[in-house]
């Protein structure tokens, strides 16, 4: 199975930055994050991915509590710092579709792909905040599907520019002064609905081609996109059933689209919390519960179900209808979804947000029990691989390397070193080949100077 | 004196990575970019400079010679790599006013300036050329007058990001629950006529308060807000009159603008070859110039010259009258007067052009030569610093740092070792203050959902 580590700031949990053992120091400190790159290296996980979003979400600030949430390094810095100081892990982060050019998005991922010798992965999303659109020149943001069209015409636009040169253009002959292959090199020539991009890209092809493009969201649109371009796909935590159903259709989606089934990796999302015993665990939950005040729970409650007032509510009643609004649909109705299975409250509703900061499940145990969840998705055709997300850090992960891992490796379903050199084949993915190579007509020479 | 490295790609010289010990790799090369920017930080340099562009000017692709100078890694990105494996020397990088929004270009100096400890600049720039406009949904260059309108207004939006958090926000006291302190926090709720931009930034404040901010330009406007808000500019290489006019002019508007004249670092832009000898040095010069075709400098003198046409022109004969264009106007006057001035012939300006890329003059010669003109800009008030721009590459820069450098020193000219920790100390420069706690009146409490 492939691993991800995702490093949320101090840890999912909302409570998790007043662990005892939790990191006390500035999230803008790089040594904290690059010591946990070299021990998710250490354990060969494939990837550490840092999600994003280019807004401030001022949730809880009046309780002066839940800031620590949105106060962090850009994370496609972070990747170029931590590439010069990691080897074999593979570099993720999110970048917005919804507020890049793709000619920006393009450099960039091409970039870390070169200083990391092509370990580089693009998380392409659509952002869901309207505090995010008020930075961007926007009152709010623009319609679910409108941001998919620009999405689907973003990722296209960042593929093309990514194969701008041929591998070969590059050829340095100082004897003959032929430093490149002008015929090796293609414009784009964009015009679409959202940009227009001449191109080329100046960044020569990267070493995986295409870094891998990594997508999430459970939506029509979202599906429909990661099924046709993306190479691995972010999935919450939901039960078995559900995480089969999504699996086969996606699956399926991917076979339609002309591509073999397994050229997207599904990773499913988990927020853990593992201890030498289940009673250890839960008493850590325990705790960090207890650390986390409801206010601060509600809030982000309420944000997670795209704004609605709670507050009418009584705490220990039920969740009441919650209508749809145009962000984070997904994330949404996996909140509804719980509370309607579950038949939680709104005060449980709150504490499960607490724990998995929205998430749509949390793994609390023994590392055989975290073992069997993952077995258990992983042979039964719910997921390939899985974005880990510990509940507090660094010490949740070190927990996790020194008592999972070893117990994922005992059952075959974990690698002692990794296969390859670049992230794709970590992954066990093909390196594309290049538009303009397999389709002549395609692209252009770039416009030149008279001589 | 303050001296910066700008190692660009092979070397300034156009035939630069021709030399036989010029880099034979890859300019995707991060070891290559490393091994530079240590050496320059063993040398007490104040700073690495990267220029940019984000665009593909196709300059020589017929020829397929000159394609060199526009394919390299992203400087922001390499900057945030270079953070990670350098301890003491300055980090800048160019980041286009005209094609990044204020929000983006904010939070990518501040954290690298988190990832330095203090030590990011940024070089706003107002893009130049029509290949860059055609990258970002526009036909052509916006006009000269509205481009600098639109920089102003994103550096004062980018500074005012920067105070979004005041220094002691940040408080994460586990025990009291208490991680920041929301009303050290501010949002800005600006609407100008080019960027609406609420904020906050998402990032906290930068170590040195503000990275610092670079800019270049001799226009009008760019002198302006150079005067009002620059802690460093470039300027090319005049003659002694012209630069000291310059000078006197830049610090006269930096007075004028309530600002002490020391606030404002000029730095002189100086392409170097340097040799133990004269003979030695000139030697070399000519070697490179009979690597670069005839061709490629002129179209490179064509670029130069906003694209005008001078195939008609004899080779032999005067530089004809030039007409001015939206792009780059400081550089094209520069080489039309150096032309009047020197009675330079096309062929003798196209290969002025190639030693230098364009810049205004560059310094050949013994060790004793290059401090010499570089003392006498230093004393005589034409420069408060340098910018080393070598001719080739990597062994054009050791050279310098193995020639000149200890010369500075036996005259007394510069550092044996870094004064401060962050770029601003060793360029003596103060931390700007926040403006939001200078005056309580500007900005707004966040916009905080309901609880």
């Amino acid at each position: 199975m492939k691993l991800f580590l995702h490093p949320l700031n101090t840890g999912t949990h909302l409570g998790g930055w007043r662990h005892p053992d939790a990191h006390a120091g500035s999230l803008y400190d790089f040594g904290y994050f690059k010591r946990m790159a070299l021990k998710a290296e250490a354990a060969k996980f494939d990837a550490v991915f840092f999600a994003d979003e280019p807004g401030y979400r001022p949730i809880g600030t009046r309780q002066a509590f839940g800031s620590m949430d949105v106060g962090k390094l850009e994370p496609t810095a972070l990747l170029a710092a931590l590439a010069a100081v990691t080897e074999r892990i593979g570099l993720i982060a999110t970048m917005s579709t919804s507020f890049n050019e793709p000619y920006n998005i393009a450099r960039k991922f091409a970039t870390i792909d070169h200083l990391s010798q092509g370990r580089a992965g693009w998380n392409a999303v659509t952002s869901t905040t309207d505090e995010e659109a008020r930075n961007f020149n926007l009152g709010k943001l623009p319609a679910h599907d409108e941001r998919y069209r620009r999405a689907a015409e973003c990722v296209d636009v960042v593929k093309s520019l990514w194969d701008s040169w041929e591998d070969d253009a590059f050829v340095r002959d100082k004897a003959a002064g032929l430093y490149s292959r002008p015929e090796k090199l293609h414009a784009l020539g964009h015009t679409g609905e959202f940009f227009s991009t001449e191109g080329p890209l100046n960044v020569g092809r990267p070493p995986q081609g295409h870094p891998l493009l990594v997508q999430a969201g459970g939506s029509e649109p979202g599906r429909a996109l990661g099924a046709r371009t993306a190479d691995a796909i972010f999935v919450g935590y939901p039960p078995l059933a559900a995480a089969q159903a999504y699996y086969a259709d996606m699956k399926r989606r991917v076979l339609e689209a002309g591509r073999e089934p397994d050229a997207l990796k599904i990773m499913v999302s988990l927020q853990v919390l593992v201890a030498r015993t289940e009673d250890e665990a839960r008493a850590q939950k325990a705790m960090l519960d207890a650390l986390t005040p409801l206010p601060v729970a509600l809030a982000w409650t309420e944000l997670m179900l795209g704004g609605f007032d709670l507050s009418p509510y009584p705490l220990d009643g039920p969740l009441p209808a919650v209508p749809e609004t145009a962000s984070g649909q997904t994330a949404r109705q996996s909140l509804v979804d719980l509370a309607a299975r579950d038949h939680l409250t709104v005060r449980q509703l709150a504490q499960h947000v607490a724990a998995t900061r929205g998430g749509s499940g949390a793994l609390v145990g023994s590392p055989a029990q975290v073992a069997d969840a993952m077995e258990l998705y992983f042979r039964e055709g719910a997921a390939d691989g899985f974005v880990i997300a510990p509940a507090w850090l660094p010490g949740g992960f070190d927990d996790f390397v020194e008592l999972v891992v070893p117990e994922l490796r005992r059952r075959g379903l974990f690698r002692h070193d990794y296969e390859g050199t670049t992230l794709r084949e970590n992954m066990g993915l093909r390196r594309p080949s290049n538009r303009f190579v397999d389709d002549p007509a395609l692209g252009h020479e770039p416009r030149i100077w008279r001589r």
